[in-house]
C-alpha cells in the first residue's frame, strides 16, 4: 500500500496536478496578490476525542490547522469555510455552537471572515473540513522547495509540547480546574494551539525566507517534506532543538524529549529556511523572539543527519501519518 | 431543535456572516472578476452508499453537486478542491484510485483544476468535502435574492428522475449490465448527475435572470429558499411541471409522479426566475432546450401556491433536509 504522501505524488503525477504538494495551493488573484488556500479534514477519534478536548477548542483548532498553512506560505489569511457533519445526537447538544464560538473567536482574533460552509449528518462520528484562504504578494509566496545547499534552519519557540499534551491525554490527564499548571501549558499546546499567522508574515515580508512549512506532522517529517520538495538534504544539532519548557515534567531523559520534539507534531511552529549570504538582521533580537538555529541544508539529496554528541545518524521522518 | 436551515440562519445573524445563504459565496478577485465558491459535504451511508454506487460514480457525484453550485450561481467553474477520508479497510482497495477517476473525469470535461485537498482516516465511513469555485463578472452572479413579484419561473429539463432512481436503488435494483433501459437513465440521474454549467452560464450571460437555485434539495424547498431570500412568494402549477420521461414506469398517478418533482431532490437541473418585460428572446427555441415556465413570483411573501386543476393549495417545503 503507499503511504498518504505516495499517493499524493502519484496523483499529482498522474493528473500533472501541479498546484499540489505545498501547505496551500498558490493562484493568482489580480495583477499585484496572489491567493494561497487549504484544507484540512478533522475526524472524530482520529484527529481528535470529545472526551479530551471541549467543543470550543475542537471549533479553535479545526481553524487553527488551517491558518497555520496559510502561514506558511508568508500569507495574511483573508476568510474561510467550515463544514461539518455531526450525528443525530450531537445535534440535539450544544456541540455545534461551541464549536462556531471556539472557531468564531479565532477567526475575530486573526480577522478571518467565515464566508461559507456546510452542515451535515453522519451516522456516528463528527468531521469537519476547515478551508482557509490568505493573501501574498504576487510571486512572494514562500514555498516548500525553495530552500538551497548552505542555507540555515530554523524553528520558532519550543517544540515537543503539543505532544506531550497527547501524551498527557492518554494516560488520563483531563483539562479542567485541578491541573496543575504545566499540565495546562501543555494540553493547551495540543488542544488550543495557536498559528504563528504574524511571525510567519513578518519573515516573509523581508524577504529573508528560502522556504518555510508548518510543524503539523513533526519535525523530522516536515523537515523531510522540506528536503524532497528542494531536492537537498540536511543536518541538524540535537542539542540545538529547543524544547518546549514543560517537557521535562514527563520526559526524565534528552532522547525521551528529543522524540517529543522531532516526531511527535502538531506544535504548529515554523520550519524555515534563510540563506546565509543574506543577512539575518538583529541577529539577536530575533532570538529573543524565539527563533533558533537548528541547522543548515546540505547536498546530500533527501538525507537528513541528526548530529548528537558530535555522531551523525540518519533521520526518518517518523511524523505523524494516516495510511 | 433549529432545522439546518434555520440554524445556519441563526449563525448568520449571531455572528453577521453576510456572504452565507446562497448556493456560493461572492467575492471579490480583481477589478473584472468575483470570484464564488462552495463547500458540500458528503457523508457515507447519509449521502451515498458503497453498495448502491461505484467509486467512479460516487467521485463523479462528489464533484458535480459543487460545479452545480457554481453554475446556479452563472458562473464558470476554475478549479476544486477534495478532501477525502476513508477507513484502513477501504484505503487497502482501489476505491481511492477509482474515485479520483470518476471526479478528474468530470473535471476535465468542464476545464476545472484540482488544485488541492486533504486525505485522512477515518474510523468506519467514508467522508468527502467537495470545494468548488467558479468565475463571473463582476456583480453578475445570479443570487437568489433577486426574484420581484410578477418574474415568471422556469426549470430546466425534467423533474423527479433522480429521486425516481433513489425509489429503485431502495427497492433494490443496482446499476449493472441486467438493468432495462428506463433503470439505467434513472439510476445514472441519481449517481452521476450532470450539472447544468454551459446552460446556466449561457443563461445568465444574457442578464435575462433575477434569480437562480440548483434544485438539489427539491423544486418545493428550493423553490422556498429563493422565495425566503427575496421576500417575496410562488405559484406554480402543478400540470406544467415537466416530469422525467421515466417516472411513468415506477409511478402510477400524477399525484405520485408530482411528489418525485416537488420533493425528491438531487436533480440538479436549475431554477431560475425571469423578468417578464425583459424579452424572453427566442422563447420557442428556448422551450425547445428544454427550459419549461411552471409558474410565477408573487407578492404573498413566504407563501408557495401549488395550482392542481384550478385549485390551489399551499406547497410545503418537503425537499431533503439533514436536521
Amino acid at each position: 500500500m503507499p503511504t498518504e504522501f505516495q499517493f499524493l505524488e502519484n496523483l499529482r503525477q498522474k493528473y500533472s496536478l501541479t498546484r499540489i504538494g505545498d501547505d496551500c495551493a498558490v493562484l493568482p488573484k489580480d495583477s499585484k496578490t496572489d491567493l494561497v488556500i487549504t484544507t484540512d479534514l478533522l475526524v472524530e477519534d482520529i484527529d481528535f476525542r470529545l472526551e479530551w478536548s471541549k467543543p470550543e477548542f475542537i471549533g479553535h483548532k479545526s481553524l487553527a490547522v488551517s491558518l497555520s498553512d496559510v502561514a506558511a506560505m508568508g500569507a495574511k489569511p483573508v476568510w474561510s469555510m467550515v463544514s461539518i457533519g455531526v450525528p443525530e445526537s450531537i445535534w440535539k447538544t450544544d456541540f455545534v455552537d461551541k464549536f462556531y464560538e471556539g472557531y468564531m473567536r479565532l477567526a475575530k482574533k486573526f480577522n478571518v471572515e467565515l464566508i461559507g460552509g456546510d452542515v451535515s449528518k453522519t451516522p456516528d462520528k463528527i468531521v469537519i473540513d476547515s478551508i482557509a484562504a490568505g493573501e501574498v504578494k504576487k510571486g512572494k509566496a514562500v514555498l516548500r522547495s525553495g530552500a538551497r545547499v548552505g542555507d540555515l534552519i530554523y524553528v520558532t519557540n519550543q517544540l515537543g509540547g503539543a505532544a506531550a499534551g497527547l501524551s498527557i491525554l492518554e494516560n488520563g490527564v483531563r483539562y479542567d480546574d485541578s491541573v496543575k499548571i504545566w499540565q495546562k501549558n501543555l494540553l493547551l499546546k495540543q488542544l488550543q494551539p495557536l498559528p504563528k499567522i504574524h511571525t510567519a508574515f513578518e519573515l516573509a515580508n523581508k524577504n529573508l525566507l528560502t522556504a518555510m512549512i508548518d510543524l503539523s506532522d513533526g519535525l523530522s517529517s516536515d523537515l523531510a517534506h522540506i528536503c524532497n520538495a528542494s531536492k537537498v538534504g540536511a543536518k541538524i544539532y540535537a542539542d540545538k532543538i529547543p524544547f518546549h519548557g514543560n517537557l521535562k515534567a514527563i520526559a526524565q531523559t534528552f532522547d525521551e524529549k528529543l522524540n517529543y520534539a522531532l516526531n511527535g507534531g502538531e506544535d504548529f511552529e515554523l520550519l524555515f529556511t534563510v540563506n546565509p549570504k543574506k543577512k539575518f538582521p538583529h541577529k539577536k533580537a530575533y532570538e529573543k523572539r524565539g527563533f533558533t538555529h537548528i541547522g543548515e541544508i546540505t547536498a546530500n539529496e533527501g538525507m537528513i543527519k541528526l548530529i548528537t554528541n558530535k555522531k551523525s545518524q540518519i533521520l526518518e521522518p517518523k511524523g505523524f501519518q494516516h495510511f
